[in-house]
């Protein structure tokens, strides 16, 4: 399920593409600059929204990366418009898409590791799990929530996007 | 892997469970009633705090339950504090809990529907992938963004909780 849940956090990356859209017509429509929008946060010690835009990119890139044991673009986190950020999502989208199912051969057991965990490491499953799904949407939703709080006219749907249904 | 996301949402939601209890603490620290962080939101037209803590709930109970064909316990929606709110999740906890690897038997095709699909279905699989994980993230970031929105001295240890690390 791994392959399918990254394929979710694609879908979701591609309606985060669509809020940041929605937020550069809103501010043109109201006449102030779209980076005002980018700069803002829910609260003082909190990242803002481009941020939370790079974190939700680099959970999903460097979550997949680091379950199959294959490299990820590096994005050095220089983004400061709306099209800069929406160019890094549809590298990640990218990045995403050029996974096969057997990349994932092996995933559950790998071990994992990043800088800040001082040394230890988790299984790609629990990794997959208690950090990079609930980090992924997180991050996502505060892209949301931010741009939500600033009047951008955004609702349910455009976070769940188009459903399965029949 | 359902069973282990399921896991994953009632950590979440015990996790979710200690941030009112923070804000609960907070609120008498600073003198105000925390009914006050409970009815705030995001936006005008989003759902107050709350709100998104039964709907966090809802979507993981009735998640678990359309999936698996099993009924769940019924909650009216009538919490107006946080001792309340916090016994509706333990609620949902004391649910999630009681299932186990058989009860997830063909959960990946059992027909779904809800009434607002207006007689549309979706697969067990493709409802618990595109609308339960997202959708189930979404309110517990939105309880968490609302409170530390409000000051609510919250982290992100305090989001993601202990992880399985060795």
């Amino acid at each position: 399920m791994y392959q399918e849940l990254f394929s979710q956090m694609k879908k979701q990356l591609g309606q985060l593409d669509k809020w940041l859209d929605t937020a550069e017509s809103y501010a043109k429509t109201k006449n102030f600059d779209a980076a005002v929008l980018l700069g803002s946060r829910l609260a003082p010690d909190q990242f803002a929204c481009s941020r939370q835009v790079q974190i939700a990119c680099d959970t999903a890139k460097l979550g997949i990366s680091r379950i199959t044991g294959k490299e990820a673009p590096s994005h050095p986190d220089t983004e400061t418009t709306v099209a800069e950020l929406r160019a890094r999502v549809a590298s990640v989208i990218a990045y995403l898409d050029s996974f096969k199912a057997s990349d994932f051969e092996g995933a559950a057991t790998r071990v994992v590791t990043q800088p800040r965990w001082e040394g230890k490491t988790m299984t790609g499953h629990d990794y997959f799990i208690e950090h990079v799904v609930p980090n992924f949407f997180f991050h996502a939703t505060h892209v949301y929530a931010i741009l939500r709080h600033n009047g951008v006219a955004l609702g349910k749907g455009d976070y769940l996007g188009t459903l399965s249904k029949k």
